[in-house]
């Protein structure tokens, strides 16, 4: 006699933006009664999605750590690249379905919302088919950020432009001078070349800097201020000044 | 002999898009436990807000109703929907900050995110130096939108653009023919003009419409399918397609 077995769900879980309270219910109730957990990081470092869950896994908590494999060296347009991160994708997908087709449930730690910019997509096209996913939203990293400078980001009609650092000057640039408001995310290095659209664009005094937003370490900082060194968790803000009755 | 009273603090607590269990774990607590609860809505409507919120108050929960003045006769750009709006939203912050300096904490439930495009800025922005307020963030309604599509809204290196339907026909064209991804909000009566912009900018086929994203109501359509009615709380989305290894 044989029992079918139910295959598990594999859970996106969006985080926030850093601070435990900020996760919503939903994503609280999952990661604290998950017995498998799941985390992208680059390896030798804790990983910011797992350090935003500290203190809430389960004793018994079975940890999955997907380390990125070392891509600094190949650069973002080589086909390599993409090959090298697409056989990782593969590898992850496949360990988490197979917990999945023995029947356990398994929770992907995602900073911010799983949907916006997230690694855990790469995870969600691939497993779609295979096994149960659900997806739980989460406040992104940018309204942690627009809410760390105590300020709005939108008003009225505002136009709001998000946009990454890894865009060529010029195009930075163009969509600069051509919004209300404005987040640009992934910095890092592309910080001096950021800094320089945001000038060309005339809204360099407009500009603010905000690093590790709702975690500990959270900074915010006019951009005129800052120097040429920013984290890849740093986001860039200029708010939008629409209609206010 | 007198007692210096503490002034009380208002807090602003995004709600996120409308499932009751999407509230941060922060604006859930909150929620429960306080006394004074406000919240905007139209005259004559229960308000999306408070609804959210149903079966979370205390049972001696006080409740503060701020009802829009009926504006829909004046034009958006006649200097008195302004005045009218300006007048509304000083009453508002008298009736708060008043409860406030009594030494009562107040929570006014917004919708989404409070900074962005919400109406509890207008109080904000008005309250600062009178009494201390809070906000905390909360994950927005297109969040919620794109999850109920069940596809990442953004990959890559892709530019996202937010707008709302009541800007120009020729301005919602020109930026939705120069976005990756698109997220547009405040549709309702604007759907007609809304897709002819989407049509001239030659993407109607990679539209859709999200009505009542997390709620009961939750209904997601593509736009080439969708009648010319939809409500205020629906949002229409254009998917990225970035670079996905
Ligand atoms: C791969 S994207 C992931 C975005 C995430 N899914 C979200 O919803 O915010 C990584 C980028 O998010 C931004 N980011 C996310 N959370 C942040 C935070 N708490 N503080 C500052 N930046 C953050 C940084 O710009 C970083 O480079
Ligand atoms: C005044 S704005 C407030 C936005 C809110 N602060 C947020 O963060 O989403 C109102 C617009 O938000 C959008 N919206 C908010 N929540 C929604 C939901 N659950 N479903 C559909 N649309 C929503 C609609 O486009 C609506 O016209």
């Amino acid at each position: 006699m044989s029992t079918a077995l139910t295959a598990g769900t594999i859970h996106g879980v969006g985080l926030g933006p850093g601070a435990p309270d900020l996760l919503s219910v939903r994503a609280d109730r999952l990661v604290r009664g998950t017995r498998h957990i799941a985390y992208f990081r680059k390896a030798g470092r804790p990983g910011q999605a797992r350090r935003i869950a500290e203190g809430m896994l389960r004793e018994d908590a079975v940890e999955i750590a997907m380390e990125y494999p070392v891509t600094t060296e190949i650069p973002v347009s080589d086909p390599r690249y993409n090959a090298c991160l697409s056989a990782f994708y593969a590898e992850c997908t496949e360990r988490l379905n197979a917990l999945a087709r023995a029947g356990e449930d398994v929770v992907v730690l995602c900073e911010g919302d799983p949907f916006f910019y997230g690694s855990f997509m790469h995870l969600h096209s691939r497993l779609a088919g295979l096994t149960p996913v659900e997806v739980v939203p989460g406040i992104t990293g940018m309204a942690g950020a627009w809410n760390a400078t105590g300020l709005p980001i939108t008003w009225g009609d505002d136009v709001l432009t998000v946009a990454m650092a890894t865009l060529p000057e010029e195009e930075l640039t163009r969509r600069i001078r051509d919004t209300d408001a404005l987040v640009v995310m992934k910095i890092g290095r592309n910080l001096p070349k950021l800094r320089r659209a945001v000038k060309a664009a005339g809204r360099e005094q407009a500009a603010w800097l905000v690093e590790y937003a709702a975690m500990p370490a959270q900074r915010v900082t006019p951009l005129a201020e800052a120097t040429d060194v920013t984290p890849y968790f740093s986001i860039l803000l200029i708010h939008g000044q629409g209609r206010r009755p």
